[in-house]
């Protein structure tokens, strides 16, 4: 295993190099299933279209569902199916990297596999990693999956609608984050209603080529 | 990983063999994180209680927040922290029936790390898998992870409550759930507010004892 994972670590440490050449910004978004890192993208896709070039790279354990769904924005996208596989690695990354043009790109998301666990293990060379999280999951997803929470540039608490409809204690997912990242910016939003997202939009404008 | 795989199927196959001929019906529950299994086993252990002896095996990455909210129910209870690891394996499950009365004991719940693709490789020696899976996570999860759906033995749809205030469409779910695993008992459940528990209970009694 740890043969495994300085063998990636190399490979990410390359892809992170490339990318700071063609000043490409690259965000690795991890979640657990269904916590909405298509529906996330779908929504920054529309708000950053025309003032930056996007990419991306979709990781799906089977299917290309996700990657149907971004089909609509007209923007360079890879799908990797891992086949059964519980997370991207920086192989897998560099490997789809000649089919993007990066000289003419701004951004390269890559949505990871909905797993809380195996990815946090594989840095893919990403600039900084994206955790979202949602409301029906239950506020104690810090505590129990630390490494995720521990490694997040920003968290984004995805389908705050659903908050009154569930026991969601907002006060106690924020003191179990606060222990784990203290300073780590953290955006409550609705991906379906749009609540919250300028503000992310925003915040994520500035990471941008700042790397 | 073959290797690891292969030595996982003779320890579970050991286990398994302990289990029928301690009479004992052994669970594994996954899901993803959040999607209900230690508020579906609060329920099964309010229902279960007097008629069957329970015991429940708690499979968490880090802390014991699971096993704490099961602890009113004065069951039988080993919390498996697996410091990282993404799945339990037959190893880990081994090693705590020694805790275990087996004798004195009808049922015991295993309560996997949450997570739809790791554990599904790793046969515990269970009498059967029970997959839950939640309204909000999206009605995609059967056909972008399979791997769980083909080898449940009954699926569970949990926070059906929370329907309407999704867009989860119920036909679509269930058209890719049959294609996957035609005769798949399915029950639609809230563990919150109590809907289809008792048809859930009633099917899962007649597990007992039967493996």
């Amino acid at each position: 295993m740890k043969n495994i994972l300085d063998k990636n670590q190399n490979k990410a440490n390359e892809v992170r190099s490339i990318m700071r050449d063609k000043k490409v910004t690259m965000i690795n978004l991890i979640s657990s299933p269904g916590a909405g890192k298509t529906t996330l993208l779908e929504r920054l896709c529309e708000r950053l279209a025309g003032r930056f070039r996007l990419g991306v790279i979709e990781g799906d354990v089977t299917t290309d569902r996700d990657a149907q769904r971004l089909k609509k924005f007209e923007i360079p996208l890879v799908v990797i199916n891992t086949g059964g596989g519980c997370h991207l690695d920086s192989y897998s990354i560099f490997r789809v990297l000649e089919y993007f043009d990066l000289e003419n790109l701004d951004v390269l998301f890559v949505e990871n596999i909905g797993n809380l666990v195996c990815p946090t293990a594989f840095d893919l060379g990403e600039s900084f990693r994206l955790a979202i999280v949602s409301i029906p999951e239950g506020d104690d997803k810090p505590a129990k999956y630390p490494m995720l929470f521990r490694q997040a540039r920003v968290v984004v608490l995805n389908k705050i609608d659903l908050m009154h409809h569930t026991n969601f204690s907002y006060e106690s997912f924020l003191t179990d984050l606060r222990k784990i990242n203290p300073g780590v910016p953290l955006f409550r939003v609705s991906c379906t209603n749009g609540t919250g997202l300028d503000e992310f939009t925003l915040w994520f404008e500035k990471q941008v080529h700042t790397f």
